[in-house]
Order: structure tokens, then sequence, then C-alpha cells
């Protein structure tokens, strides 16, 4: 293997598939990245098995060839190097490299490429094409909801459930819901129903700037996204999503209408002063307006948030934090806020359509303070 | 105490004081903020005894007063407040004061400002004003070279030495020393000889950013610094500074002129390769350039500077960071490096003159590699 590129599209490349490479990994040959150069095209693949994360970058080959760089070495090193050519050489009979630039060189140990084993696609039952900035934001409307556990694999994923041409995403932990419909180009005739993993649609989202359009597979126990340069493919989460369907309240008994920024303001403002054991705000609908109170030892925030309200006026207690993260999560400018007690769930939705909607459930104080 | 303000002064201030305050004193009263309000003026003011900093904002006063408010949540109250006006009042008899902004209000348990006691100034032996820039710069090329280990605290200060009008400020570790002299505008009859803490410094140089000039106070124990809305207050460190001068090479052996970047690159990417436990890199002195070389398990790596080399030609190993350390601190062009032998100590000064020099203690490898 020899071929010359240069500083940017090496970092370029390194950087859109370091993150599927686990540094833990048992195998250390799957601690690194690897390069396979051909007819002036390098690509560099990280995978965890569950992730593998691929990029193409043109480049000018001498010799094709393939090799393993440790991801360490191999990230830090790139960011460091001059401006100008860089030379990358593979020693022959062994696993070390030359890397030249400017009058100096790098010669590093990596690892033989044929143990680096890549998991294949097992061709999709399902393709379609979406916008890259559309992704993005329906992944981020949901993902905060999806819980960290593993224990509980389900809920660290994202159910996408696509009937005819609506792709609904819902994530849960069980404390909060979240659920984004989207219209897809593609017409399915039996209702589709996967879990993709949190960390896939997260390093998806994170690589999505680079492309307009992205193109999704959906196989029996894979996925793939795929830009002009990169691939993803992540295995499935096996197990059956909750129904989630029960959940949301069909009636409402409050409506709050309420600019998102103001009320999100005020959120972070009384975060402030909850504690870890105890995140809780009390959150009070009255006649033109919401208040979001909360005590603590260090004082108290009393928080006035204008808004239109109709129905019961009544009081419910949130996590903060939860109530802050489904604001923080969508980009609308007005939200409705619906409710149908002090202890049944609270939904918001944009006051626009019911394209969005989440779903928290109510928290009940340790003491009346 | 009532006033009025706006959050972008009320942030502008507390980021000011805020750094000199302890979170871990032992006195609550001294984890706060003292706010004291007067004639339009509010005066904010935080310490840890050692290090006190006090900013001044204008502001509308109703009733003048005073009250210490706790520093964590001030802070990140004060980053969370909406635009506009802001009205802050103490409780009349408590430690309690609301902050009204929009509709809402917070109210903040703080402590009695009659309890929260600030080192005084005793009156300085002689003052001068310098260039905010210019501090700040000579600032950051000699701070690096101080320890940081606080067993043994002469060395964790900056020696400032004023004779006539010469100032020059030296800090060293004892592997490394730094050395600067600035003239300033003042005449002193009788040599000055202080050590400043490089904790003092190191906020002094945060802080110049808002003001063109500084004055300069030396006081017996103190040192003060002034802009036009900040005060610095600092006890001065007790003790013997280590004679320098006799550590300084008065010839050299070798003399190798070079560009700081291509170096500071060429030993950034040397740097990568080293292990904690064994940071040196070999530094060669050819005719027409100089190597560095480092080998670890991982691969080795060999740069080539060009450089006008004179004299011995010589191999010498340094700490690979503290060789960094030195170049990353000033911002000349080109450098020489004067060596004397393989063990002896090697000295950095800009082409352009002896304002600057830096010593660098060469390091024994463990093993020769």
């Amino acid at each position: 293997m020899k071929f010359f590129s240069n500083k940017e599209n090496i970092i370029y490349a390194i950087q859109m598939v370091q993150r599927a490479v686990s540094m833990k990994s048992p195998l250390p040959v799957l601690t690194g990245i690897l390069f396979e150069c051909n007819d002036n095209m390098l690509k560099l693949t990280g995978t965890d098995t569950d992730l593998t994360i691929s990029c193409t970058i043109p480049v000018v080959t001498e010799i094709p060839g393939a090799m393993v760089f440790p991801s360490r070495y191999i990230t830090e090193f790139s960011r460091k190097l001059p401006d100008g050519d860089i030379e990358i050489e593979k020693i022959k009979d062994s696993n070390m490299a030359t890397i030249r630039y400017g009058q100096s060189e790098f010669n590093i140990n990596g690892y033989n490429a044929d143990n680096f084993s890549i998991p294949e696609f097992q061709s999709g039952e399902i393709e379609f094409i979406i916008s890259s900035e559309i992704l993005k934001e329906v992944i981020k409307q949901v993902i905060f909801a999806a819980s960290n556990d593993e224990t509980r694999p389900v809920f660290t994923g994202i159910l996408a459930e696509i009937e005819k041409n609506i792709m609904t995403l819902v994530a849960t932990d069980t404390f909060r819901l979240a659920l984004r419909k989207l219209s897809i180009d593609v017409n399915v005739e039996n209702l589709i129903n996967v879990i993709i993993p949190g960390k896939t649609l997260n390093e998806t989202a994170r690589i999505l700037g680079s492309s307009k359009d992205i193109t999704c597979q959906i196989g029996k126990n894979q996925i793939l996204f795929k830009t002009d340069d990169t691939v993803i493919l992540s295995r499935l989460i096996n197990g059956r999503f909750p129904s989630y369907r029960q959940v949301i309240p069909e009636n409402h008994s409050a409506l709050v209408k309420v600019k998102l920024n103001s009320l999100l303001d005020a959120a972070e403002r009384a975060s402030l002063l909850v504690v870890e054991r105890n995140p809780l705000v009390v959150f009070i609908v009255q006649d033109n307006n919401i208040l979001i109170n909360v005590r603590s030892e260090n004082g108290w925030i009393r928080e006035k948030v204008p808004a239109e309200t109709n129905g019961e006026k009544l009081e419910i207690y949130f996590n903060v934090k939860y109530l802050c993260d489904v604001l923080r999560s969508c980009n609308y400018e007005e939200i409705y806020i619906k409710l149908t007690g002090a202890y049944t769930p609270a939904m918001v939705t944009p006051v626009t359509g019911d394209e969005f909607m989440s779903i928290l459930v109510p928290a009940r104080p340790a003491r009346n303070e």
C-alpha cells in the first residue's frame, strides 16, 4: 500500500469513522482504523462490531493495499500534520507503515488488515432517501427520551415504525416519551417495526453535516445510512418495544398555550435551585400564566410565564430536568401543554400540528413543600 | 440595599471577581461574593484571603447597602437572566435578597456583609503603569516555568526584580527557567525583589482584556493591580528565590538558529509517541538541520527541521513537554538554541534580542534508546 493525500482529507475521514472504534475492544485490531487503498480511493473503516462507519476519500494511489492503524495515534497525529502532501506507505511484509511529511517521517506499528472483520449488510427490505437536515432534527426531537440503562436494551433504542409512507420514531425511558412522525418517499405494504440503537442515531446525526441527503436501508437485523462518502451500518436491537399508544392521553382537562422559549428559560432558572435527590418543581396553571415554583435551603424561585390557559386550574410536579429536555429538543415557537390531572401524564405538542408529541410522567413530591 | 442593573453588567462583574472566591473556604461567608452598593455604583468583591478581586460597575441605586451572595448560585443564575432590567433588593433585617426580572423573582439566601473581611492594601513602595497587552505577554512568557508544587511555595511564584527602570520576571521549577525583562516607567533607587504568586499573575492576565493600561503597586507584603474597573490585591510569597543568575550559561559550544513554529510543530508531533514515565526525545544538531527523534513500542518519529547550526554537532535529551512549553510561551519568529554539551543546560533566546531567555535542563535517558 502506498498513496498520497493531504492533511484535511485524512483528518476528515478519521473524524467520520473514529467514533465507531471501541478503544476497549478485546480484539486489539478493532481498536484501530482500517485503511484500504485502491484505484485512487482510500476507504477508512472503524467498527465496534455493533456499529460500523466507513468513509471514502480521493487519494493518489501508487500501490493498492490495506493496513490497520492504531486509532489513538493516527487520530492525534493527523491533527498535527503540516499542510501539504502526505505520503503513506506500508512497509512490505510487516504491519508497519511510514508516514512522510515535509522532511520528516513517522513509522507507526499497526495491525494486519486480514484480521479486521467488517460486518456486512444483508440486503435491505426497504430503502428511502431523506434530507439530512430533517433527519438531524427528528433525531434530536426523540433521542433525549431514550434511556442510558444498558440492562434494558429496548429502552436505549428508538422505535422506527413505518406504515405506508409515514415513519414514526418513538423513544421512552418510561419517565418520558417522545414521538415524531415524518413522511418518507416510499410506500410500504406491511408495517415495519424496528428498534435502532440510540448511539447509532447519535453518530448518524453527527456526521450528517457534510451531505444534503442520506439514503436509509432497513434490513432484517440491520440498518444502513449512506451519504456521498460515508456509510453507517448498525445492528438493530432485538426485543419488543413497549406499546406506547396506550400511554398517550386521549383527552385533557387543562390546556396551556405558551411560548416555548419563555417556558424553557423559566424552567432552566428554576432548575438551578433543585438538588439531585429531589429535582422537582411545581407547575401551576393560573388564569393568564403559569407559575414554576421551586424552594430549597438556598432560597426560592417563582417564575411567572404568560400563557393562554383553558380548563382546569391545577398544580402538577415535574422533574425539571425532564421538562427542560423536552423543551430543548424542539424548535417550535409555541407549544400546547395538555393536562388531565396532577397525577396523570402531561402531553407537550407544537401548536402547529401533531408531527411531534412528548409525554411527561408527573413526579410525586416526597414532602409537600 | 436596592438597585437596578442589567444582565451584561452583572455577569461581567461576577466573572471578574469569581475566580478569587475559594469554594472550599472554611468560612462559608468567603464562598460568596460581596455586593456593596453606593452612589449608583456597585462593587463586587471575591477573596480567598490571599487573592482579592474587586470590580465596580454603574447601577441605579435606590437604597445603599451590602450583602454577600453565594458565589455558585449567583454566577449560574446571572447567566440565565433574561435581557432587560434586573432589580436586586435586600430584605430588611435578613440575609436574603430578592432578584426581580420580568414578572419573576429569585429569593436567595446569602450572608451578612459584616462578616466578610477584605484584606486591605498597605501603601505601596512603588507604583508604575504598564500596557495590558505587554503585561499579558510577559506573564505568558514566564509562568509556564513556575512549579505547581505547593510544598515549595517559592517555586510556585514569579520573582519580580526591579532595578532602576528595568523589571525582570523569573520563574523556575528547577527543571526549566524562564526570564523576561521589560522597562517600566519608574526609576527605583533600591533594588526591589518580590515573589508574586503564580495564581495572581494568571488571574491578572485573564482579566486584562478589558483595559488598555494597568497600574501596579508593590507594597511590603502585597501587590496590587488596578484597571479602570477592577482591582486585584494579592499577598506576596515569603522566602528567598534561588539565585538564578548562576544557572545561566555564559558560553556555548553549539549555536542553532531555527524557526520557532517549525520546531514547535516537530516537537508536538514527537510528543505524541512519548510515554509519561519516559517523556524524552533526542535533539540532534546536524549540519543544516536538527533532528528530533523518539521511539516507543508504537513506532518511531524522525523530525527534521531546517536550521542554521554553528559549532559542535551534539545530541542532547529533552523532556519534550518542557521543550513544547517554552516554544509555546513565546511569540518570536526565530530563536537561538545555545548548547554547551549533552549534560549541561540549554538556553533558548529570541534572535532579536535578550529581553527573553529560557533555560532547559537536559534529561538523562534511563536506557540508551
